[in-house]
């Protein structure tokens, strides 16, 4: 294949990635070669090389990547104000980005088995992160007697499992917008935790 | 390999869905070959396709075996009563079910995308009928006037992946018992719904 214009810029490296997002998500990462990611981008094999040292490297940076992305998107889209808005801000900022981002979200949970000890340590500190965002939020809403969460680290699991989920069947162009959804995911989030 | 003694009896048939769905869970579906799967058996190649024509018909019969077993179960399992008691019964059902069955549960979800056209609908249509349980406990407690759910639909796909999300963290032996998350997530559902 030709080489392409933009093997020696800085278009390479999203290239990579994406193309090794899609093929991840399609077949699962233990079965995509680094031959296959290349012919995918369009370069030789070798090249790949130049931008991460091995399979293992590339996987980690995918996720590493939309774990940043995903704490950097709620930091720069969360409201301030009283917890159930900012539990509603959540809940709808969640459905979205997971929307927007279908093969990285997959491969987020699916592809922990593939990590190596200690890269999976590092996107574990990552989710937890998140995962405490919404927790705060929570223990917010407890401590301003509007919630009733008598744990709140399962409460944290059991909505973004929930909210997880809309990936699962939500296509665009059905039945429902994705604003329905995300006030319909809402309504059952806020009653499942207020008093 | 030594040539085993079940490998003539209907031992093997378990053995070999045993052996494909622990590889099927750790490695996917696209990177474990036949061969390793009779490795993992102590059977040569060949013995297995007197099991199974092909690893997609294995693949399917695990799926299908599954969600078989998973709605068997809980016709065997599922309580008379009113909505709130059914409803009860599902959540705690749901979980437990799926902690006894992690690596079939993972496959069930992440190999859809493996499955042949035909495979897929067959598999598609086994789940549709699980969550048609919970849907019609959901359309009873809305006819009872105890819950108030707009869209039944949403609310039993809701309550689902909230469910399985489960399997992704809880580990027996830790501060909970299954009991106790049972009966989190069982608040938690119950409050969704309820009017």
């Amino acid at each position: 294949m030709a080489r392409t214009q933009g093997s020696h810029s800085g278009i390479t490296g999203p290239r990579i990635q994406d193309a090794a997002l899609r093929l991840f998500a399609q077949h699962g990462f233990a079965a995509v070669s680094m031959r296959q990611i290349a012919s995918a981008v369009g370069v030789q094999a070798g090249a790949l090389y130049n931008y991460t040292p091995d399979k293992q490297s590339l996987l980690f940076r995918l996720m590493e990547t939309h774990m940043t992305e995903l704490l950097t998107a709620w930091r720069d889209q969360s409201v301030a104000g009283d917890a159930l808005s900012q539990l509603e801000g959540f809940t709808r900022f969640h459905i979205r980005f997971n929307f927007e981002n279908p093969d990285a979200v997959f491969i987020a949970y699916m592809e922990l088995r593939n990590l190596s000890e200690e890269n999976f340590t590092v996107i574990e500190s990552l989710r937890r992160e998140y995962e405490n965002t919404l927790e705060t939020i929570l223990r917010l809403g407890v401590s301003e007697r509007v919630f009733s969460v008598p744990d709140t680290k399962i409460t944290t699991l059991a909505i973004i499992a929930m909210l997880n989920g809309v990936n699962t069947w939500y296509r665009s162009g059905g039945r429902l917008s994705l604003d329905q959804v995300e006030t319909s995911y809402w309504e059952m989030v806020r009653r499942a935790v207020t008093t």
